[in-house]
């Protein structure tokens, strides 16, 4: 009997079709075809996805369980999204809760490579928690760009990462963006002691992304981000595994839709190679509850086979104000990432920036 | 002023809020900080959104249309997805329904290399609709799967595709299964005179897609197929720059949530470079409605500043009973998908698949 890992999906519809959505997505996800046409004695035990529980959660909603085999995943984590969602994407009543990582698929994958405790090492931090911010907006010219780095670096903040929509317009194409930030921030980081790093963005496909990771890499750069529902999964992937000396914040455009967030950032994104997780927070722009947000730190810092910590990160209309709040929400194992607000201040933005990172900083005793 | 194009957006929200809906989204999907904060007159001007009209559709959901700057896009899909629908993919509440395609995008991108026309001139067929199936289960032996293809081939089908869930498994390793399958195919071609096409699927970053495209071409195959919001949409933009030669049947693994099929199939990916797009049918195992149906495959042939039409290719649950239905509906201008039900036929496959390609062959005069 091969090794089969469980899947749980949560589906909106009537309970006496319930029976029957349940066995259409335990065979949508595996074989996709009808039972009656295979032949293969072996394909029926071992491949075909198996409904391993059906529970009423009440107001029409149904907790699923399917068990598909684990030698369907491969050794690739765009082949896992394609098993464990995949064309059940396509069905609006049909969200994915949660996924079983057996021992196998965390060694294929391998986690994250540096992890909460490497982000912290890189900084000089020891256990308390980590500040962030943004780089904005798109649109300005490089020089502006490098010196709102130096700003916001000169506050002695940890990591300064590109806005997500950095790309490689011909504003501030990569190749020329990417050099004279990480020569402001370095310049900041020699006048303030503190080792702040740059995270600049990467897009394109896996071949242009790679020319960016050697330029960041020959500007002194070991931190990236990429937002891996937007360029594909397999591109975390290829990080951890290409470039293990790149710790990697993952951001989460294009993660709406399908898959709850607290399983897709703590226990996918995690698994995938991510060593932080960019998610929008709770009383921010999105509508995640604390609650979801509660459980997506709890899955990306839990015991999983060995796996390292991932940095939890909220993100998303924070500001200054609500760092007593979210450091007693979260606690020590979080990176707090603020933008725009701290943008809000114009000629202090060193200085909001330094309030901001103190705040952090001494807050746990 | 720099060139603007629209993007439109459903959202759900009470009336008093919607203005401010409309502007969050404008600001979200270009500089996603406070406008307060911006100093540079230009990007206030040039590259944050603007909201270009806002509509009541009834039942509290509002059109939003967004004027977003061509030049926040670059030149890369992914990127361009990432203005468009990025972060606001996080709201549930708001779906994407429509973009203009400027002559601009449309010169950076140049949608499919080889469209309808192309896939039928590969298979010397005139005006008529094209054939498809797929070699499903995953899980067979590739000694099977090539006995399936070759099987199906007989029956004179033009394009036989690996099932959407064939990666690289230890059951069938990529390297394995595509030189057995597009042999069996080729030996079939040779005993029907008809020039059916092997059609693999290509799964991972874009290094080893670029690995299988190798394989693939010395194996003689010219025609892929991927799934673009799986492997994220730079990798199909990367195969119609880089590998022009090969059409591209794009698979709708996790399409589902926040972009309306129709634009995402029948504008969207064709203008990145997809030759066919395989889309769930309506009366299949998807809830797709006729009309959405037909806007899509309207779509994937209007005319767009002059790129090739794209082949609609409806498929998810289709018979052979449904052709004459099919045709009516879609016209000429179609490649019909028939998977699962096909294999149904067991023993009688090359006949079935005979059947069904004679009936689309035959049904326009």
């Amino acid at each position: 009997m091969s090794a089969r890992f469980h899947i749980t999906y949560h589906v909106r519809c009537p309970a006496n079709e319930i029976e029957a959505r349940a066995q259409a997505i335990a065979i949508e996800q595996s074989v996709e075809m009808p039972l009656a046409a295979i032949e293969d004695a072996r394909i029926l035990s071992e491949i075909v996805g198996q409904v391993a529980g059906i529970a009423d959660l009440g107001r029409g909603v149904f907790e699923v369980r399917i068990a598909l085999a684990v030698e369907t995943v491969g050794e690739d984590a765009g082949q896992m999204l394609n098993m464990i969602l995949g064309n059940t994407s396509m069905h609006a009543c049909v969200s994915l809760v949660d996924v079983e990582i057996p021992a196998e698929l965390a060694g294929i994958f391998g986690g994250p490579r540096h992890g909460l405790e490497g982000l912290r090492a890189r900084v000089g931090a020891a256990r308390r928690p980590l500040t962030a911010t943004a780089i904005k907006p798109q649109g300005l010219p490089v020089e502006g760009l490098a010196a709102l780095a130096h700003r916001l670096a000169l506050g002695g903040l940890d990591y300064i990462k590109d806005d997500h929509s950095h790309a490689d317009q011909a504003f501030s194409p990569f190749a020329i963006r990417v050099p004279a930030i990480a020569q402001a921030v370095r310049r900041a980081a020699a006048a303030t002691g503190h080792a702040s790093r740059y995270v600049p963005m990467l897009n394109g496909d896996w071949g242009r992304m790679q020319s960016e990771l050697r330029l960041a890499r020959e500007c002194g750069i070991d931190t990236v981000m990429l937002a891996p529902m937007l360029s594909g999964v397999a591109t975390l992937q290829a990080i951890a595994r290409d470039w293990p000396e790149m710790a990697v914040l993952a951001h989460p455009s294009m993660s709406g839709g399908g898959i709850a967030a607290d399983l897709l950032f703590g226990t996918l994104l995690r698994l995938w190679g991510a060593d932080a997780l960019i998610f929008a927070n709770y009383g921010g722009r999105f509508g995640f509850t604390p609650s979801l947000c509660r459980n997506l730190a709890g899955r990306a810092l839990a015991p999983l086979h060995g796996l390292r910590p991932a940095a939890p990160t909220p993100a998303g209309g924070m500001e200054l104000a609500r760092v007593p709040e979210l450091l007693d929400f979260f606690g020590r194992d979080v990176m707090l990432l603020i933008g725009g607000s701290l943008l809000a201040a114009g000629s202090r933005i060193p200085e909001e920036a330094a309030a901001f990172h103190r705040a952090v900083e001494r807050y746990f005793p």
